[in-house]
């Protein structure tokens, strides 16, 4: 059996907070023991604020091509500033509709910069949090952390909430990975009548952030990490950048 | 705590099975009793079994467009002309790829169309599973069905896995849903600081679908009904049909 369950208890985060000592008291707290295998799933939006990934808007000049944007899309120059900074190519954009590519290599919308949730103490109407500089570091560091702590081989996850071309409504995906495959290839797999599988590679690492995403809610519940149990995985070298397809085999850009 | 369990030995599923009572069987003998609330992940496969959706390759007359579209994909005449039948678009067609509007909305390679894991007394090289004829409708038939067995307020979602256009690895996806929202909207849902969360929404069923996608199995495990727990949904009216972005939004085709 897989289970799914919240830590609960986890305060706001400020960007002077330890993030994976916050997490590790939290369980504490709530009765959340790690076991060995364990995923911990942890919201982007929290990994950003521990980071201070905060951006103040207008502090840096506007270029034309923000201004421009601006237009299309209906959004503030400042705003899309900051949205092209953080991207490395401008996918689509439409009045109300701004998908690009980001520096990591996501196709998102809005950079994956955000408004919500904003730390009121750091944060005005002018401030947003971008993604953290390097959610596979910030992955692979939380782990550390929280294996040393509990002594268990844990996975780490960072999970951000991402939107599909043709489908309504948003599912968590993987930006960060430590431990836990990008993609499980089952390529040569046979199937029940011994014929090989072909192409059949699944995204472990977004299955498991879509379901994490889901039980953490996404307004005021307030429950950034969920610790995934009883998948069966083993260690790999992937990441996050493994998932994303090279440009070569993108039909739709 | 949300949980995720596979029902073990469902046999293999022929065109004369009746699903529902292999289900409930299965359950009962794997020691899972369905409570309120309930959501019964089953894979599209064992549903098109069940309700016999076999196609015989080159049956019918191989159209001008199957041969030009075979040859710019690699793909044989017999087996376009297949997917052609089942779509009602062609969104990208190059060596290898073969990408079309499934008649029931869904962007998705080869329209679905299978070869693997298919029963050997039914199928031979020729043979292929179709998606099935109306998966909301099949759905809800498999919900009525285990809701009167077990007594308990069931939901259902019929699942297949679909690949990304710029993510690698396929995902599980809802393609069927009887009492579970699609979309759960968080639009006018205040943030830890009151602010409005704009634009918000969910893919509860993808999300579901993804999670016990990942849990099934897709090569030789044989798994194909996960029964997901302990979520907080209500009835809805939404069919997998809501998830479709609507033609006037798709800025990718």
């Amino acid at each position: 059996m897989v289970s799914l369950q919240t830590i609960n208890s986890i305060p706001l985060i400020t960007s002077d907070a330890d993030l994976a000592a916050e997490i590790w008291d939290a369980a504490g707290k709530t009765q959340v023991s790690f076991k060995d295998g364990d995923i911990v799933v942890v919201a982007q939006k929290v990994v950003s604020k521990a980071e201070g990934c905060y951006c103040r808007l207008g502090r840096t000049e506007i270029s034309e091509r923000a201004v421009q944007t601006a237009r299309e899309t209906g959004k503030t120059p400042e705003f899309v500033e900051a949205v092209l900074s953080e991207s490395v190519e401008v996918v689509r954009s439409v009045p109300g509709v701004l998908i690009v590519e980001h520096r990591l290599g996501h196709i998102t919308a809005n950079a994956g910069i955000d408004r919500s949730n904003i730390d009121a103490a750091v944060g005005d109407e002018d401030v947003v949090l971008l993604l953290p500089e390097d959610p596979d570091r910030s992955a692979m560091l939380l782990r550390e952390r929280l294996e040393a702590y509990s002594g268990r081989r844990i996975g780490v996850i960072i999970a951000d909430s991402c939107g599909r071309p043709w489908r309504l409504g948003t599912v968590g995906t993987a930006i960060g990975i430590a431990g836990p495959p990008a993609l499980v290839k089952k390529r040569g797999a046979l199937d029940l009548f011994g014929r090989p599988l072909h192409n059949t590679e699944i995204c472990f690492s977004d299955a498991v952030a879509a379901a994490a995403v889901l039980i953490m809610g996404e307004a005021d519940e307030g429950t950034p990490v969920v610790v995934a149990r009883g998948l069966d995985w083993r260690d790999t070298e992937q990441t996050a950048k493994t998932i994303l397809r090279p440009r070569s085999e993108d039909l739709f850009r």
